[in-house]
């Protein structure tokens, strides 16, 4: 591997083409056979966490790793030689991700350990994000990110709300309700109103007494108001994604090309638009 | 039954009318029956499946099973003899559907069995997608499945996010939770997860760590955060469906396209619309 | 009480304005004090079923019914004496829901028991339906129902297609984790995929079998999915009723309040609009 | 402290900048302090109610709250010195609450007890609406806050028609259910109702008659239904406040009035706007 100083040999171009891009066929073949290889990694992590199976197909899983973990190697040494920059790989959210995801496997190979080793080859799992990525094919995901990236700023505002209404009620149903009833400690309080606030209501705590169950009656109804709030501000957003400004004019002068329905000149130039 | 290669008899006809049709009262009496017949039948198979009920009535349901396959397979014999070619009957959804509910039921009474035997006359629900068919009598239903299906690719991806945000959780809570709390494997966590992000919260299985409870409480404030997602996109789309402005007059002398539904003259030039 | 056949004596004229009529003080004070009475009625009934305080002001509460009961039994002879058509109060939803309030009382008085009669005695909790009328006071409420109403048939259909999908989803849970596990029979199974289905989640009934889990992973999902169908319907319904035709131009010459933002000629008569 | 009639002496001009301002850096510096001194104190009485912790560092929670309290009477005096007309401060919303949440903790120092101490201490948490006066620096509260507000009317109105639907349906589930099942009693009944319409489900009270299945049953799908109604009051009004078209501006020349927000010629009649 002579390191050349002239531009980008032609086969160090060519591997950059199949694994980074995916306009070729080979690229496109390439993202779709790691993508294989990473749901069934995915699916290999959760079936060793079944013990019985665990115990049952132990060598099999065993070498389904190595197997796996031998093919993200190379893709990761294949991705450092077929960019010209290898830093920007390597320090990339991705280039992390995948070092994270193959370098365990060997730490696990070497030491032992049943609890820590699984923990470890659990981190495999951050390559899903990878499958993210395959939503680039998909031009709705970018639409439904822009959305809720606008709207970010009233959610967060809403959460933190939700937040203190928790604190505040989790406070009272410890205050109301007493040790001994599972709402033994403030935290666990609070853990139980956002339990009943976003609706999901395991029923691990109840209240017992009957002002305790008056302020969940009022809890609940909040969140069951309150849903509306994210809900409105998403809803909006959409709507405003979905029909700007239906118009297609654009001025002949200025090529501005958001006009309201019945505009008859440009409201950036003042020119006479032609319909 | 001889073939005729004359267009086809009057009495054909006729009972093409009857049974595919619903123009005339003959068609329409004809489809409710069967309606009804289906709705006897779905009754009966629910109520055998109470045991204590089964036990009681044995030989009348035993009957009504008799009188119920005989309808069904009356019906289908005549839809294929109605139709001119019985193929694209026999292949199509419905004729699968059909065939699936009515033939297991000779299959039951020749052998016998309890389990299987009731599984295969459950076969018999399937029937029901045939009621889905009355809904072409309400207009809405297609206005539903409109908006759903141009929202189709986002709650896709939505889920899609969805699942993964489940996986990644999933993960998560059986590390840290650990064996013996319900938490046994990575997919039972999963199905935890998704239990909790749904905001529905069995309660069958509940975290007991602190770090546990944490982690549920981000993954719950999410589910309920997000449920705005799926929400808006189909506000949206409704939105979008159920614009005021539905008239497709166009003004003879403007050539405007956009008028109120009742308008009488063009908005734009004053002249009479003809309606 | 003379009959007269006089158009309507002043007494009685006095009384169907503060009995039917809320826009004297008089008849707002009446509203009001029928009101009081009705809330601390249904506190009663509330209050009676509760076995502690039922024993230990028995006779408290058997005195304050006679009161009420009293109180019911004047108002509803007034309000037959006040309308110059009886029988148009007495085969309204009103005056049904006032006799079969008051009437149950006397017939518990009379024969005894004690199941039997607190449920008649519940009966007066019918009278709460009274209250929905001070609604008509709040504008609100009837752009609510309107809204309702409008999106009723699109409702219908999505809590048919709800109530398949719990019949087959149902049938399916009852094969899969059959007998002995909570879902023994399928009328049990379809309320169990309701409970999962609308996010309500008991956990009375859960399913143990993996299978079972994920058949129930993918009803929840939906649940959590298609709750977006009813909120984006009443969404557009409402985004229509709030924001319907902002323009505010009325045509001088048919008096036609509603047109286009854009229009320049009366939709209705054609006529020339100055803006 | 003489107190001088002269206007405001600049030390305490200087002082209520700092105090009461958040433009200049020191009271930008106040505020924030202020914030985290707050959110500790809040950590503290959550970590206080966990007993394990209480038992083993009650010294070091005794000192944090002795230097909190402190911190909290000095932030009290200085408010109250700042301020020309202190009586504005005192018996305004946050001067109750400061008082509130200072007070209690001297009271605690003198008296002991344990579980009241606690219950008094816990006062202090009401020092967190202070918070969400940082919300003012988010633009995007205020908004929330007019949407909510703007729909509070209708809001009230349909949790009024909730409150309804409890009652009646509670009252229902009691003579249902009867007796020995968990619904013993009417509030109670009212109380599981609410549990269920609003699909939180905790599933310690849970139907066990079909009859009461049943009920059960339409309560949840009611509950699924009408959540759209809130979600839609709100969405309506969330439509309507992000609007596009948000600009005031209005043509000199033709009088145009609905430009776009970055619109510098009428698109009506193409005059240059003046912003």
């Amino acid at each position: 591997m002579k390191k050349e100083k002239k531009p980008i040999p032609h086969w160090k171009f060519k591997l950059h083409e199949v694994i980074y891009e995916a306009d070729t066929p080979a690229g496109k073949f390439f993202d779709i056979a790691i993508l294989i290889v990473i749901i069934i990694s995915v699916a290999l992590v959760m079936m060793e966490s079944v013990s019985s199976l665990l115990y049952e197909y132990a060598w099999q899983f065993y070498i389904a790793e190595w197997i796996i973990t031998a093919i993200f190697t190379i893709e990761y040494i294949l991705r450092i030689i077929a960019i010209n920059k290898p830093k920007r790989y390597i320090f990339s959210f991705y280039g992390i991700v995948d070092l994270l995801s193959t370098l365990p496997s060997y730490i696990g190979f070497i030491f032992g350990g049943t609890n820590l080793l699984f923990a470890i080859r659990a981190l495999r799992l951050l390559r899903i994000f990878r499958v993210l990525k395959i939503t680039r094919y998909i031009g709705e995901s970018r639409r439904l990110m822009l959305a809720l990236r606008n709207s970010k700023a009233k959610i967060l505002v809403f959460l933190f709300a939700v937040l203190i209404i928790c604190i505040i009620a989790g406070t009272l149903m410890h205050l109301v309700e007493g040790r001994g009833s599972g709402f033994d400690n403030i935290p666990l309080s609070i853990y139980w109103c956002i339990v009943t606030l976003t609706t999901v209501g395991f029923g691990d705590i109840a209240p017992i007494t009957p002002l305790g169950r008056l302020i969940a009656s009022i809890i609940m109804i909040t969140g069951y108001g309150i849903i509306a709030v994210p809900t409105g501000i998403v809803s909006a957003e959409f709507s405003k994604a979905t029909k700007p400004i239906t118009n297609t004019q654009v001025c002949p002068n200025c090529n501005e090309g958001r006009h309201l329905d019945n505009a008859e000149y440009c409201h950036n130039c003042g020119f006479k638009l032609n319909e």
